[in-house]
């Protein structure tokens, strides 16, 4: 298939090309490479969409949470397309490919686009392959990317940085049994959502809700005027799933309301093309066969005390 | 002065020579960095000293604080050197040297030693210097090193990677009243003081600290076995100033009796070394005057839509 063909068959829907297409993106292959950029820099998505990160805990129920919040959007008539950021994923398929299994009812769905995550090389690897699947599935004409992780490694952050709202799926608990949010994350959170709000695991969720909501109002806001949202949510019952869809597009709303939100894409491309290419520069500085030689020397001589770090910094900047 | 006769001077102690070589080690001229770095890599610190970061919003008291914690301590029979991280202090000296006429008790007594922020450069030179500066002041014989910040954009995070223990001042209130904390800072406190917790404000301010707890309680800590400790103060009474150096010891002694403490200091001198050379690697990526034009150019290209941020990063790699 030529690049045109796959360009045309993305921009009328069509599966088989979105799933081609996103397939050359993944290859290693540097022709392949080049066919894809050559795509990407061709692709346009005339429609608005929406792009939500998914992140939580294994066992917290994302599965259950995205079919469930996917059946209700497809139903709104919205194209649904499902990506993961999954570095932990093995060759089989990785998370969402066992997902897939269990999200029947998404999976079968004619409006819905479930892709496993990438399942070779680094985060960044990783990252960088969902990020320009998204861009294929939104010219492919899907309202709403939803981006899973189960937040490996810095994954979060990965995928917080390629969306519009980030959100975080907790278990029920209260007081001493609420889990402790992960170092840096609660500063990229825009929606937490309380998950299993199950019978009598209702009330204690909506209790944990309110502990995290005072928690949170200790933190400068991410947004000055979008304060972090909260629901309670009941995948398995489909309880709270709508609400929840409220609060993002209330939060894309007030984003938008203060033009935050095209500025928001635009600043996370420009970031992503610096972090691209200072990720390859210090690759070169610290993994190269010789400066890695000399680096260790120097740390060391730092260890030893027999030279400062600053003394170091220079004699290596020299070196290389 | 020689270097030879400055190392003697600074290892007897002389705050003349210590404040001599500490002019070196500010010194912009290449000739000055080469005699500093000579000086920092012979000189040793026999004794066992402890750093500590103390930071907050202008207005918190910090001066005050210091004062009396400075005292407190010299009391104690310990040498005490108090320096600063103030990217924002003019030429005219800095804040701290504005606190020195404030500090006029601690200031006056021969066992403390008081510098104020360096006063040109960025901020990572003024935390460079004062990195150095504190190596100095420990050759110096100065048991602790108290090093001040305003908290100006990156400044506590700055501090943070060069002390022991960091320890932020809030002011008292509650609920509503509660100071958010700066995005990022909650993850780097080991020790949170509420200052002013002066007759009425007593209640409010306990009230604070445990409130801030319950905010604490939710984050994965910093150290597994070591929690954030919670102090309420009144410097100007002097009360809670020996509890609050009671907790900097508990928690001094936790990180040794996890064997903390030298890894964290020694891990603190290797991230140097590698900012140092990521730092001064990166600004020859973005701040030459052609990669600059590159950049811009590219940034242009991907903000239009006409190039996506990996095609972007690839061509700006080939051309530098």
């Amino acid at each position: 298939m030529t690049v045109h063909e796959l360009l045309q068959g993305v921009q009328a829907g069509k599966r088989r090309h979105l799933a081609k297409a996103i397939t050359l993106v993944e290859s290693n292959r540097e022709q392949d490479q080049k066919l894809a950029q050559e795509l990407i820099s061709k692709v346009q998505s005339g429609k608005e969409t929406i792009r939500v990160g998914i992140s939580g805990v294994p066992g917290v129920g994302k599965s259950t949470f995205i079919e469930a919040l996917g059946s209700l959007l497809i139903n709104q008539g919205l194209k649904v397309a499902v990506l993961a950021v999954d570095p932990s994923s093995p060759a089989t398929g990785g998370s969402i490919l066992g997902d897939k299994t269990r999200m029947e009812k998404l999976s079968s769905m004619r409006e819905a686009f479930i892709r496993p995550s990438p399942t070779s090389g680094t985060l960044g690897g990783v990252a960088k392959r969902t990020r320009e699947s998204m861009i294929l599935c939104e010219a492919a004409g899907y309202d709403v990317i939803l981006v899973e992780t189960v937040g490996v490694g810095q994954s979060e952050f990965e995928v917080a940085s390629m969306v519009d709202c980030f959100l975080v799926l907790m278990l029920p608990g209260a007081g001493d049994s609420l889990q402790g949010i992960k170092r840096g994350i609660m500063e990229i959170i825009d929606i937490l959502v309380i998950n299993k709000a199950d019978g009598d695991q209702e009330k204690l969720a909506k209790l944990a809700a309110t502990e995290y909501q005072n928690a949170f109002h200790l933190l400068t806001p991410k947004f000055e005027n979008i304060p972090v949202q909260f629901a309670t949510v009941s995948s398995v019952r489909k309880k709270g799933i709508d609400e929840t869809w409220e609060k993002v597009i209330t939060f894309i709303k007030a984003l938008k309301k203060e033009s935050l939100f095209q500025s928001q894409r635009k600043e996370q491309e420009l970031n992503w093309f610096k972090r691209l290419v200072e990720d390859e520069v210090l690759r070169k500085i610290w993994n190269t066969v010789e400066n890695k030689k000399a680096a260790e020397k120097f740390k060391a001589k730092i260890a030893s005390g027999e030279i400062s770090p600053s003394q170091a910094a220079m004699e290596f900047l020299n070196q290389i």
